[in-house]
């Protein structure tokens, strides 16, 4: 017998988990639209020429690769050597972000200038799983395209917190940091462009790790220990006091040009919020490094004390575009992750009720003419019900029993009496009380 | 510079493709919402041992396999000789069907006894793209597990047929025949169990190529001639006849007892149906064989003189939860194929205007202090209205020509005297006429 479980990593949802979903979905869309963003989506398969190069090695490694079929493998595989480049020229969607750059180089032409776009689809990474970890999870985006305003990051920023606060979330930030300060810290420090990745990743950890932590890590990966504690200085600044002062710290410590306008960037984007949901979110975190490697610009990640990891990031990426096409198009984008949210509010217990069980399950008696109870049945849903329908010849008892499992409010029961009189038993299920009703009563009494 | 097209067969969908495709699932999925159906997700990908063997030959060829990573595929590409089979144990999802029954299998104990889910996914086939014909495409299913009764017959029918008709399709019926009518008429003609499937096939087409052309198709399939005619005369009788004229034809001519027993079936199904949607839909049609083996009892087609090939079918699968548990468990469905669907509404300018602009764009002055402006979107945003607001300094003719291309309806036009005084001035653009309001009036002006 075969395996009956999902691939590993992955997930069957059951209808109460759909549902749970739908409801996230449906808050963060509304939000989404609210905002002016408009839908897009792009394939499960993309060319591995879309996909490879723009994640780091990690995300290269962590692609799923489609295996060609027919001639084409047989031609292959007969090979002295096969080469898993030979094996495969198309993946599986690593993220939102480079499938939006890709249209907008395709369709540029045909999307407003200012592109605000969302996305909400799954993306697969062949990730060790983990808790919260999958291999195939949902994406929630919102990028603009088109322009460098600051008034992009703005909306993208104060959509994020909108949507997180309908959602019912209330302990969290938005990090928010900028590639320029990252790259005038390394250099003011002396590290060197060669080792900037390298301490960027250390820096990263600085909320895992705590300040010892890093100073160990950034000199196991050969930075000077001088350099070190410089970086770990400039990356702890002014913790815990305001935005403006921190920002006012570090334009005090790395005074290069390109760190002074990305600071005042930083600033006017708080402004830019300052009466908006993201005012009260912004949080200057000189240490925030974000891996993706086509940011350029502010970037952004989603934390809280109530859980440890992201809930989300983004940021500003001006040349992914250029990367497909011949014009440079500047964009902005931040996504969330939808199953640490899911798991979040499910262990905080945040979701309303959501049953979506029949308002009336159809009992026929033994002997019922049953096509005009389906025709019954049919009337009462085209009026908008939820109705369903015994399907076997059953004990009333036991078409009960099944009405309450499924936690059906009431039962209709409907015996060759009713059918020729048209008037049918209405029983509550909870309280056991009955009412004979004519059709037209029924749906006054169930709407 | 790489292709920015989207892999062949598979699309990229922009917004206003999203929006109509969205406005079709809606109406699909409120109508299975009516008719008691849950919703189940199942993942991309599934173990090839799950897929393999349920779609023919053609279905096995046709299927997306997902290539080995990493060390595994290391190993496999240091053997002497590399087949198929080493390369990848996981495939795209194929049909709704198949995972249908592995869940089943899987979480029977979790499940309702009736399990009444729909569910609305993509599904991957390799196929030859052609117009209508994808290798992504979507299809929108409902099942129910667990009963043998007729009246889930007559559910899914009912359910498929309502869709068609809230989507305004007026020509369309649905074809109906039972796979042991099928095997019967084989049986009486001689043809043999070894030549079923072939002949089946040349029968199935009957519609497309006309008697003469399934004669000589059957004859080149190795069918006598003199059976090929017989079988013939069975799969044409009655034909335009009234569907009680064409079961009485079929009992007359097919004497064995387990046609007669489906015969009776359909003719059950059909009084079921009498006053529900699928009754003035469903056409016996001796020539309906459906091409997947897994079917065992009535299937069903939707065929429509506005077009060629059919929009969707089903069918009952007994034994395919079978497969995958010792356990059988009966199981009917339908599945509606989405793009030939959108295809068909399109050229027959079936969609309502779907628009989704935004409803007002503020368009801020030079000079103007952006953080109020931030926060008045936001607060009209938070009202429920949809606000786009304009990113960068512009001339205001260029932000209002914006507006208009995005067919936005209003502009609200915001100076630095509007932000102090706190009223702005909402043009309409069609009209040319300017209203000075306050944030309460704008709001009822709006709403």
């Amino acid at each position: 017998m075969v395996s009956t479980k999902p691939p590993s990593g992955m997930r069957d949802y059951l209808p109460d988990a759909v549902v749970k979903r739908r409801y996230v979905l449906g808050k963060v869309e509304s939000v989404f639209q609210r905002y002016g963003f408009l839908p897009l989506e792009t394939p499960t398969m993309e060319h591995l020429t879309t996909l490879l190069g723009k994640y780091g090695d990690e995300g290269d490694q962590l692609l799923y690769r489609v295996l060609h079929r027919g001639e084409r493998l047989s031609r292959v595989l007969t090979q002295d050597k096969v080469e898993m480049a030979d094996l495969a020229e198309l993946g599986l969607r690593y993220d939102l972000t480079v499938p939006l750059a890709r249209v907008v180089a395709q369709y540029g032409h045909l999307l407003p200038r200012f592109f605000k776009r969302y996305q909400i689809q799954p993306v697969w990474r062949a990730d060790r799983p983990a808790k919260g970890r999958f291999r195939e999870f949902y994406q929630c985006d919102v990028d603009i395209t088109g322009t460098t305003s600051l008034l992009a990051e703005a909306e993208v920023v104060n959509a994020i917190s909108e949507v997180l606060v309908d959602l019912g979330f209330r302990n969290f930030s938005i990090a928010l940091n900028h590639r320029a300060v990252l790259r005038s810290m390394i250099e003011v420090t002396g590290i060197g462009q060669a080792l900037e990745e390298t301490a960027l990743v250390a820096i990263d950890k600085l909320d895992k790790i705590g300040p010892a932590g890093v100073q160990d890590e950034l000199t196991a990966r050969g930075i000077a220990p001088a350099a070190a504690q410089r970086l770990l200085e400039l990356t702890t600044v002014a913790q815990d006091k305001e935005n403006l002062q921190t920002l006012h710290a570090l334009r005090e410590m790395i005074p290069l040009p390109q760190a002074q306008q990305a600071l005042t960037d930083l600033e006017t984007l708080c402004t830019l919020t300052s009466a908006a949901p993201a005012g009260v979110r912004l949080r200057i975190a000189p240490a925030l490094a974000r891996g993706l490697s086509y940011y350029t610009g502010p970037i952004f990640e989603v934390v809280s004390e109530d859980f440890s990891g992201s809930l989300g990031g983004g940021g500003r990426y001006d040349h992914l575009v250029g990367m497909f096409s011949n014009k440079q198009v500047p964009a902005v984008g931040f996504s969330l992750g939808l199953e640490r949210i899911l798991l979040l509010m499910e262990e905080q217990q945040m979701f309303p009720d959501l049953r979506m069980a029949a308002q009336v399950m159809v009992c026929p008696l033994p002997d019922t003419p049953l096509a005009p109870v389906v025709g019954l049945v049919t009337r009462l849903r085209q009026a908008g019900l939820t109705v369903e329908l015994y399907p076997e010849p059953a004990r009333l008892g036991r078409q009960l029993a099944n009405a309450d499992d499924l936690q059906i409010p009431y039962a209709l029961i409907v015996g060759p009496d009713e059918v020729a009189q048209q008037r049918y038993t209405l029983k509550h299920l909870a309280t056991g009380t009955q009412q004979q009703l004519s059709e037209a009563e029924l749906l006054a009494t169930l709407r």
